[in-house]
C-alpha cells in the first residue's frame, strides 16, 4: 500500500473537546507516516471540503496540536450540511470525488453525530461503487450522547459534568436565600431529542430532597398540572426547588414548549426556550419568586471544567482513527466500550457504520424514576465514570490558554464549487 | 476588656466565595480566644438574629470551617431584610439590642453590600445611644462591585473570571460554526445598575476583532439603531458578533429593556431578561441566527472556577474582621486597598463606614471605549489582577466536594419575634 492524504472533517455543534479528536488524530498520523501522508482538514468541515478549502495541519506547530487538546470549539469550523442525496450521480458526491483524487486522498475521516456515520457509511459504499479506493472512518462526537455503537459519545462527559457541577452550585445559592428570597431555580439545558444532558444534572444530588428535585426529559411528555404540584409539594417540604429543563420538553402531542410562539414588547415572535415559559407557569399558577438560567453554548464549550475521561477518549478515538486506517479499515467508526462499571475500564472498539447510521440512542426507562422527575441507580452507575476527573487546561493572567490554529489552506487544483 | 460572643450575618445575594469570608473570621476568632467567645451566625442573616435564630458555629467541625473556603453559597443562610427605619424606638432595632444582651454580644459583623454597611453604620451609633456597648464591622461582598471604599468586593473577581471565561469559551464555538449557523451570540450577565461585571467580559479578547465585539453597560443608555449597525457591521467584518449585555441595559429614559413586558403563549407576563430581548431584535431587524445564554446564578455560584486573589482576598477581610474587633475598632469596614497595578499588591485597610455607605460605584467613563462598547486599557489593568489564579475545590469522583455545615442553634432566651 502507497502512502495518501487524508481528509478530516469536523460535524455539527462543536463540543469542548473535539479538538482533542483532532489533536489524537494527527498526531498518531505521525506514526503512520508510511500510509498516512498531509492530513487535511476540511475548513468549516465538509463545506471546506466541497469547495476544495483544505487545511494543511503539517503547517501547525507540534506545540499548536498538542495543545488542541485543551482548547474548545472547532479549530478548523465545523458545519451543519448534509449530503442530502449520497449517489454516484449526485454533484456533491461527484465533486467529493474529484477533491479526493486532486489531493490524493485515500483516508477519509469524519467527526460528528448520526448523520456524519450515515454519510460515511455512504461514502465507503460509493467509494466501490466509483472504484475510487478510500477509507472511511466515523469518529463520535455530540454533546446530545444519542449516538448507537458507542458507550458515550466525546463531548458529553464533559457537558455532564459542566451542568451536574452548575446545578449544585446554583442549587446551594438558591438554599441559602429560600427563606425570603428566590423559592424556584430552573435551569435549561440541551438535548432536543434525548434527556443525557438534563439526566447529568441528577449527579448533582441524591435523595428525595436534595437538588436537582425535578428534571424534565424530552422523552417525558409534559404534564403542568403534575409539574406544578411536583414544585409546590417541592418548597413546601424542602424550602426551595431547583428544575433542571431540557431545551427539548415537549407536551403530549409531541410539541415543544419552547415552540409556544411568545411575542415581545415590539410584536417580535420570541424563542423563549423553556425555561423562561416554565419560570413564567411558576410564577403566575403558584407566585413562588423564581429565577432561571439557559447554559446554551457555556454548556458544551466549557472546557475550563472539562471531564478528564473524555479528554481521554476524545483523543483516543482521535488517535483510534489514524490506527484505524493505517491498519486498512473501512465502513467503521471507533467506539468506545465500557467493559466495567466499576472501577471504570473501557477500551476502543471498531463498529461497523451500518449499524451506527440514523439510530438515535434515548435515555432508556430504566435510567428514569418511577415519577419520571429523577434518575435512578442505574442511571447514575452509567453517568458517574463519564464525569471524572478535572482535566485543567493552563492559564496566564487568570485566563485559559486557549490556542488558534493558522489554518492554512493548500493550494487548489479544480474549478470553484459552490456549495448548497 | 472582657470576652464577649460575636454575632456575624451574611447579608443579600450570596457568592461564591462569601463562605470564604466566614472560615477566615471565624478561624481567627480561635487567635483572639481572650476577647472573643462563641462566633454565631444569623440564620438566613439579619432576619434570623431577629428571630434569634442563632447557629452556634463551635459547633461546627474544624474540618468544616477550613472547607467553607472553597464553598459556595450562604453557609448560613442570608437575606435581603433592611433595617427600615433604624432608631432607638424601632421595634426592630430593640429587638437587635435585646439579642446582643441576652446572648452578651459585643461584636457585630455584617457581611454585605452598600445596604448592610449602611445598617451597621447604624447600629454602630445606635450602641451609643442606647448604651449598649457592641463594636460594628462591615465586611463587604458583593458580586456587583459597586462599593466605595474599598478597590473591590470580595465575591466580584470571581463572577469576572467567570464571565471572561464563559465569553472566550462561547465564542470559540461561535467562531466554529459562523460561517453556516449562528452569526450572533448574547450572554447576559448580572450587574442591574453597576457595569462592573459586563465589563469583565472584555477580558475574553483584547483588539476590534476580538469577542466580546460589543458590551453593553447600564451605564449608558441603549441605542437601538445603533445597537443593530455595530452587530450587523461586526458580523460582516469578522463573520459573528458576540454581545455581553449587562441584566441592568436601559433605555434613554431610564427604562430597563427587561421591563419590555413581553407575554408568553398562556398570557403570562414573562419576565424575559435583556437577551432574549436583544436577540428577538437581532432576528427580526437584521435576519441573523443568533443564541443566547443567561448566566444567572451560575455566574455567582461558580466556585469552581473561582478566582485564587479573590478567594484569598475574601478569606482576608474575614480574618481581619475579627482582628479588628479584638483591637477594639468600631463602625469601619474592612476594605482592600490596592497599593500597586503590576505587579499587583494589596492590603487591607480599615475605613469609616459613614464614608461607605449608600454610595453607588459605577464604571468610569475612562473605562469604557469612546464608543461605548468596549473597555479600555485602563479597566484591563483594574481587572486583571483580580481574576488571577484558580482556586480549584477538591473534587470527588468527579464532582466538588462542598461542605454542609450542621447550622444547630443556640438555645433561645427570648420571646418570639415575628420579623417584617
Amino acid at each position: 500500500m502507497s502512502k495518501r492524504n487524508a481528509i478530516y472533517a469536523q460535524s455539527g455543534g462543536v463540543t469542548a473537546v473535539i479538538n482533542a479528536t483532532a489533536s489524537g488524530l494527527i498526531e498518531a498520523a505521525h506514526s503512520h507516516r508510511d500510509r498516512i501522508g498531509k492530513v487535511l482538514a476540511g475548513r468549516n468541515g465538509i463545506i471546506g471540503v466541497l469547495r476544495e478549502e483544505l487545511i494543511d495541519t503539517s503547517k501547525e506547530t507540534r506545540s499548536t496540536i498538542q495543545r488542541l487538546r485543551e482548547t474548545p470549539g472547532g479549530a478548523f469550523g465545523s458545519c451543519r450540511y448534509k449530503l442530502s442525496n449520497p449517489t454516484p450521480t449526485d454533484p456533491d458526491i461527484q465533486r467529493l470525488f474529484e477533491v479526493f483524487a486532486a489531493h490524493d486522498v485515500g483516508y477519509f475521516f469524519y467527526n460528528g453525530g448520526g448523520d456524519s456515520q450515515d454519510t460515511a457509511n455512504k461514502v465507503s459504499k460509493l467509494s466501490q461503487q466509483l472504484n475510487y479506493p478510500v477509507q472511511c472512518i466515523g469518529i463520535p462526537k455530540t454533546v446530545d450522547n444519542d449516538l448507537t455503537g458507542t458507550d458515550t459519545c466525546p463531548g458529553f462527559g464533559s457537558v455532564a459534568k459542566y451542568v451536574a457541577i452548575a446545578t449544585k452550585e446554583a442549587a446551594l445559592d438558591v438554599a441559602s436565600m429560600s427563606e425570603s428570597s428566590t423559592k424556584v431555580f430552573i435551569l435549561e439545558v440541551m438535548g432536543r431529542h434525548a434527556g443525557w444532558i438534563a439526566a447529568a444534572g441528577g449527579l448533582a444530588g441524591e435523595g428525595r430532597n436534595e437538588p436537582p428535585h425535578l428534571i424534565l426529559f424530552p422523552e417525558v411528555p409534559f404534564d403542568r398540572t403534575d409539574f406544578l404540584q411536583k414544585v409546590e409539594s417541592t418548597v413546601k417540604r424542602v424550602g426551595y426547588c431547583v428544575v433542571v429543563a431540557s431545551e427539548g420538553v415537549q407536551d403530549g402531542d409531541g410539541n415543544f414548549l419552547s415552540d409556544a410562539g411568545t411575542k415581545d414588547a415590539f410584536g417580535h415572535a420570541q424563542l423563549g426556550g423553556v425555561a423562561p415559559i416554565l419560570a413564567s407557569l411558576v410564577k403566575d399558577e403558584l407566585g413562588l419568586k423564581y429565577h432561571y438560567a439557559v447554559a446554551d453554548y457555556l454548556q458544551r464549550s466549557s472546557r475550563h471544567i472539562a471531564s478528564a475521561i473524555d479528554v481521554e477518549q476524545a483523543y483516543a478515538v482521535g488517535k483510534g482513527a489514524t490506527a484505524a486506517a493505517a491498519a486498512g479499515k473501512d465502513d467503521i467508526m471507533v467506539g468506545i466500550e465500557r467493559t466495567r462499571d466499576k472501577p471504570y475500564r473501557w477500551r476502543l472498539a471498531n463498529v461497523n457504520l451500518s449499524k451506527v447510521a440514523n439510530v438515535e440512542r434515548k435515555v432508556p426507562r430504566s435510567f428514569r424514576t418511577k415519577d419520571e422527575y429523577g434518575i435512578t441507580a442505574q442511571a447514575r452507575r452509567y453517568l458517574l465514570p463519564l464525569i471524572r476527573g478535572e482535566a485543567y487546561p493552563a492559564y496566564r493572567q487568570g485566563m485559559p490558554r486557549y490556542v488558534q490554529t493558522k489554518n492554512q489552506l493548500v493550494v487548489k487544483k479544480l474549478p470553484r464549487y459552490d456549495v448548497g
